[in-house]
């Protein structure tokens, strides 16, 4: 796969459709740090870039397009969908939670919520995706998908990041899939995983991609039970290190960029700065560090 | 007063004390505009680069620093004295709500908590500065409170702001007045101001400074009785438009920035925002236009 290519293609395709989002340096949270602000992204997550990056590239057939996710893919593909011109049809499992639910609705899309987590939610997908015939856009373990979510690292660096390491949140793993491809081991990426779904974590631990069950704050972004083929051969042909966080550290640094910056994020959008914050991850003497800040659709919303 | 040196001079003196904030571009409001995110300075607006550039300045007594304010400015001076070791004692106005109260009661700072509206908190923080010998510092009035809030479009001009308007909200007039004081003409400001707190729009009808009337959403920012000298002057010299908005137009704004890019600000901080989206001012063809998000302390503090 020529990772570099497909990337390059899918940032001349979704220009103009994504936000190219902010980058800063933080001096508020112990060591000095850079993050780009994902979540500024449309429908408050990544997703948006390879939601676009697989409308895009197309055909998309009559009956439309398909997706089954915790809420902000679900939310990406229908905001795309809409701003294409394509019906879609959203599947959530109800651990999605209220906003995540009412994200999607205001975008018009058809929603079908399930009971149950994401594995549910990806069953129902695709048995509409054999009966419809809709395009299936999976979250995380689909070319286009990876290839849009490394749309995110190639205009990090275009913005001047200036980092040894990365730290990013993982659920099923296209978004740190994305990066690993664009990087090519150019730096140092750091997986973040909550204990709580740690599927990666125990996947290299396992030498092979296993289920682990999911649970804990941010579960309707992270709660993937398994990790995407792509994403698990990239760490391990990178030799990626994992780290593990608490809720409890999720949950302090999220309270943390809202009281340093007024970032008010989700969990999900927390758990790479909590590797920080918590001493999870411990950078070497004079090791420059980045966070990537990546989803903000948190529980309320505070303005519905 | 040559305010390009004490601009430079300013911004010299607070590099490193203040965050360097994000910029940004948008399609998501009905014509493109750039934002600079000014509400992940310090204290959730940008009132901390006056703080910082008057207390770095000195002397300090030993009485240390007083200040009055609607909120934003008594946090941002209670944050740079406790960072630079001084003791502050900030009197606000009941008016100023919770959730800026508990931000300046967090800093450790004194707090006088005054029956009324930002006026009688400043009568308070005279009679103090009198009694006392502190250093008052002024949340508009002040050269060293406009040349530091000046360093904000010093800073976003070395970013690449690439405008030929700014749209700024109006209070007091410290901010704006700092903008104009280092842009000099070379580009068009346009002032906002709510239709309940237009100080500034009543001082240029009336061709002096007046006294007016302040409520509405965003009168524990904005509402100041009346504007400061420095402002006014700027402001006459530079034939600067001002236009006002309702409260209505605000709240759909600070509910736009929120949906478009999930930038939770409170209404001051949506304040020239809602000037573009409600066709109080309406660009002319070609014209390029950036919008200063100034601040987010929103109530309740959905993080409280």
């Amino acid at each position: 796969m020529d990772w570099t290519a497909e990337i390059e293609t899918a940032a001349a395709r979704i220009a103009g459709h994504v936000v190219v989002t902010p980058v800063m340096h933080s001096a508020s949270f112990g060591v000095p740090v850079q993050m780009k602000l994902e979540q500024t992204q449309h429908t408050g997550s990544f997703k948006a870039r390879g939601a676009f990056n697989t409308l895009l590239a197309g055909p998309v057939p009559e009956a439309g397009v398909v997706a089954a996710s915790g809420g902000n893919h679900g939310a990406a593909v229908a905001h795309a969908a809409r701003a294409l011109g394509y019906p879609a049809h959203i599947f959530v499992p109800e651990m999605a939670g209220a906003s995540k639910i009412a994200l999607i609705e205001r975008t018009g899309a058809a929603l079908t919520v399930v009971p149950g987590e994401y594995a549910d939610a990806l069953d129902m997908a695709r048995r509409y995706e054999a009966e419809r015939g809709a395009m299936q856009i999976h979250a995380y373990d689909a070319v286009g998908t990876v290839a849009g979510q490394g749309t995110l690292m190639r205009e990090w660096e275009a913005q001047g990041l200036d980092a040894d390491t990365i730290l990013i949140a993982v659920g099923g793993g296209g978004l740190i899939g994305g990066a690993l491809a664009w990087l090519q081991g150019r730096r140092k990426v750091v997986a973040v995983e909550p204990m709580t779904c740690n599927a990666l974590s125990a996947s290299v631990r396992a030498g092979r991609r296993v289920e682990v069950p999911v649970s804990g704050v941010a579960a309707n972004a992270l709660g993937s039970r398994s990790v995407g083929e792509i994403c698990f051969s990239l760490v391990q042909q990178q030799a990626t290190p994992v780290v593990e966080v608490t809720d409890g550290a999720i949950v302090e640094a999220q309270k943390a960029l809202w009281q340093a910056h007024r970032q008010l994020v989700e969990p999900a959008g927390a758990t790479a700065l909590a590797a920080l914050m918590s001493g999870a991850y411990v950078p070497a003497r004079g090791e420059r560090v980045a966070v990537l800040v990546c989803g903000a659709n948190p529980a309320p919303d505070p303005l519905a």
